[in-house]
């Protein structure tokens, strides 16, 4: 077996869960990730933890959800309690088919989740990781051979993490301690401003340590609580499986009054009219995993592409929030990313340039 | 898909474990056992149903028990509460290597079953049921294409299960009000009488309303409590990965006094070399299943075969002792096959013969 997949295990287990001996950790093994289970297994015998795998087919479900005559019953027990003692709850997606779920209708999946939303809340209670063993089906969505879309997440996943947590918390505390982002492109005609006075900044490490529960990470994140100004978002990303292309986002007080796209303006008009909350921004992240150095159509992977920014209309996570102060609502959290390493690209906190054409200051 | 895998799916979620609405369901789906799981899901869907699928590898196994120092927690809580909680477990086996664990010493194996001993007490205590999808590996273990096993299978499996279960609903009636069976056969030097008066003979119908838990099942088995005379075993098997032929044993007391065989002769000789219970029968089992035709080298198939009988050296079933008294004890249970479709040959009970050249007086 290759040894990254080996690597990525040990990253996994050590890193991002800190799986100590004894641990009761829940293994959910997708459908093409059965090598990735292997590894897993493998480092945490080794670490003296429990095991117990769970099957996390996407066809299983769409069997049983199709079949179902949609009364669900709620969070049964037997599931709810393997997931309230479960110290650990690992997930390990990785689909042989991006559309194997494409044919349930969105009302039977919503009272799906609905129904099961305890357990969830159970699982989201745990030291729980999510993570991708690269297959072909997400190869042929990031449109790349399987052999270099494993060059691509194993690029992603194996980096020195203590070294980029450790840069990442410079940006945290420049964050923290701000009051104003703006965001300047000589190229296009971005030039927006973000307030982020009182906003914790969260450093999302890919390790439970730090809450970061997804790996690969690698960014820093905040809530503005106030925008203005105009922004273009030139990175190509795909949104409710539809291509979107530069969008342009123009904000007063706060709220889009202006929009185009150039690719996509069906799925970004329908995002805005969600609710009101959709038309502010909830999050204002800088990618800063140097693994990552192409959009693959994967928004977990793009929004942490190093030499980015991106930014969420919609929900703000309570993270951000100080005690006592409530965010951006909404029943949508869309990222749109743009380009900085451009010439004449800048990121500057309360007038101090801190990233100059993708590059930050201390680089 | 294969049609006979959804009928399969449906057999053994009717038939053997009759699932109720609203039943809490775990499915341990096997590496190679992923289709099944999908019909599986989708007859637990359209019967309402709990799911919750677990990912039965032995490839994780193998690679968790190596990696382990040996001091295995004892049932860890998230699992046993979990199987405490169910109402069914469906085991699917279907390995894509019978030989996948061969290389994890019996000592690990030994330390995890006896770790795990509450946990899978907790799971025999629901309305279990084990069956098997049929894999190229297990095609190839039994010597055949993996079309002609998936016929062999799905013959034993999909059976009118009901009219079986009639039949050898008279079977079991002969042996509980029985109390000698002497089994002759002309060829060979067979004459062997088991006593059996006050044993309870179990109608294995591969549903647990009988508590029967595999599927296939097809036999009548009950609990001898002494032997007299000689058998030949000349249906060809595998013990311990060993072919195993021509056996004979001979009884006085109840205890073998003699033997031979004409191949695996260790394998017979270090079984009955384990405790004083390995020298005397704990089963007498007649096979009714006509689906299944020869043998495959996998006994529980093997020993349903119609027109055989089997003895098993070793351990009796509680199930066939009234309350009060002890069957045969030992560490092991063994079967062996002898063929009864063969001119002049027959089954009597009480001087009566119930079956001659393999069939039965009702057929």
């Amino acid at each position: 077996m290759d040894q990254r997949v080996f690597d990525h295990a040990e990253t996994l287990v050590d890193w991002s869960a800190r799986i100590d001996p004894g641990d009761d950790v829940v293994v959910r093994v997708g459908e093409g990730a059965h090598d990735l289970g292997v590894a897993v297994a493998e480092k945490l015998g080794e670490r003296g933890a429990n095991l117990l795998a769970c099957y996390d087919s996407e066809e299983l479900t769409r069997a049983y959800l199709r079949a179902h005559d949609g009364n669900f019953e709620s969070d049964p027990a037997y599931e709810l309690v393997m997931y309230e003692r479960a110290d650990s709850v690992l997930s390990l997606r990785g689909t042989r088919n991006t559309s194997a779920t494409a044919d349930i209708s969105d009302e039977r999946q919503q009272a799906y989740a609905k129904a099961c939303e305890e357990i969830r809340e159970a699982r989201l209670d745990t030291d729980w990781v999510s993570t991708v063993h690269p297959t072909r089906a997400m190869a042929q969505q990031a449109g790349m051979s399987v052999e270099a879309y494993r060059e691509f997440v194993y690029d992603a996943i194996l980096r020195d993490w203590e070294s980029l947590a450790e840069e990442m918390a410079q940006l945290k505390t420049i964050l923290d301690e701000g009051s104003t982002v703006r965001i300047r492109k000589e190229g296009d005609a971005t030039d927006l401003t973000l307030f982020i006075d009182g906003r914790i900044a969260v450093n999302s490490t890919a390790s439970v340590a730090d809450d970061s529960h997804n790996l690969p990470s690698g960014e820093v994140f905040t809530a503005p609580y106030d925008t203005a100004g105009q922004v273009v978002f030139d990175v190509p990303i795909t949104i409710q499986g539809q291509q979107v292309e530069d969008v342009r986002l123009v904000f007063k007080d706060g709220v889009v009054v202006d929009w185009e796209a150039g690719t996509g303006g069906d799925v970004i008009e329908s995002i805005l009219e969600t609710d009101a909350g959709a038309k502010q921004l909830g999050e204002l992240g800088v990618g800063m995993n140097r693994g990552i150095t192409r959009p693959t159509g994967q928004i977990l992977f793009d929004e942490k592409m190093a030499g980015t920014v991106h930014l969420a209309l919609g929900r703000a996570y309570d993270a951000c929030l100080p005690e006592g102060e409530s965010g951006n609502d909404s029943a949508v959290h869309v990222d749109l990313i743009t380009e900085m390493r451009i010439e004449g690209t800048t990121i500057e906190v309360d007038g101090e340039v801190i990233q100059q054409d993708g590059v930050f200051r201390w680089e």
